[in-house]
């Protein structure tokens, strides 16, 4: 299976599969049939069954899938067997939240870093480390061995920001700053931009009120 | 033009187009090619020109895009054009950052009431307004016109809360709890969840470390 080969809107699902999943492994199910994923996931079965053939049979015809295999099987495509080190750049009140966010560290992605351009901020204490000066961030990517960069800077300062991370060996951005921003082809970035999100829901609700 | 014939993933773009377009605007380009805007948002041309042919004729060929236009025009088929009104259920940390986030006001948004089910922060300030029992959903909903519900409440209160807004006439769910919910068919839910964010970025670094 080649990356290149699977459409990236079935990766994105694929997260949305792997939590579900957890839900049923909690739930002590052992098998589960594409119509009850689907009906968890609100997709049809046969998009679901597509979705899963990119990446082999992992069902038998009428039998479901074995929760605890397709589980292991996704997370393992998805990367999430290992521990992914990330730093997080702007420690204004977002990234205060974002480093108090308990769901990373659950799901094996932790935060070992903090940098903010700002002096005055540098040394102080944010969760169980001292934010660092820009400077240094070089050198504590390379050290850490950090391969996401998590971004919670003000707007204006976020393509900047961004360069600089990638500049530094960061490959993957978590961007919270409102931008449409520029990286390399060889970078993965994601936005998290609840705006966003609401101006494309908005679309469904304009004629119902 | 009919919503249920334009792919979701079309409207997913389309806020895209437009925080590309305001940023035109604010460095006074009056018009656009589909090659500038493609480099922009890190799309070919070919798919920019087809995602806007959904909504009509925008350009001339080999003109280019008159900002302002669609600027106006993707506006208005997002329903951007007016305000819209949200509740806040969950007044925890999360909830907080919520409320105190700018972007949402910036852009039409507006968070007119917080609700909690703990009792003990009933009443407590928080912004402009006092928490409220879930008892006065009902009601502040239809006094205040609101139609999208933000939950920030934990994973496992989450689809009750979602259940709760949907008996009570909300149309639209900014979920930030870390749960596939439920919904019928007529709402739309948006989750924002960093966590997806990451695992879908991992799919495609897991080779390079």
């Amino acid at each position: 299976m080649d990356s290149v080969e699977v459409p990236e809107v079935v990766v994105l699902r694929l997260p949305l599969y792997v939590r579900a999943l957890s839900q049923l492994m909690s739930e002590s199910a052992e098998v589960v049939s594409s119509q009850q994923l689907g009906s968890l996931l609100q997709m049809t079965p046969a998009q679901i069954r597509k979705d899963l053939s990119y990446f082999g049979r992992f069902g038998k015809q009428g039998r479901g899938y074995n929760v605890r295999f397709l589980l292991n099987e996704l997370q393992e495509i998805l990367g999430l067997d290992r521990e992914w080190r990330a730093c997080l750049v702007g420690v204004g009140r977002l990234g205060r939240a974002i480093i108090n966010y308990p769901g990373f560290h659950r799901d094996n992605f932790r935060i070992v870093a903090a940098f903010d351009g700002d002096q005055s901020q540098v040394g102080n204490k944010i969760g169980a480390f001292d934010v660092q000066p820009m400077s240094e961030l070089s050198e504590t990517v390379c050290d850490k061995k950090i391969t996401i960069g998590i971004v919670a800077v003000p707007a204006q300062q976020a393509q900047n920001v961004i360069n600089e991370l990638v500049e530094n060996n960061i490959k993957g951005i978590l961007n919270y700053a409102p931008v449409a921003a520029n990286v390399p082809m060889n970078i993965v970035i994601r936005n998290i931009d609840p705006v966003l999100s609401l101006q494309s829901m908005t679309f469904y609700l304009r004629h119902l009120t």
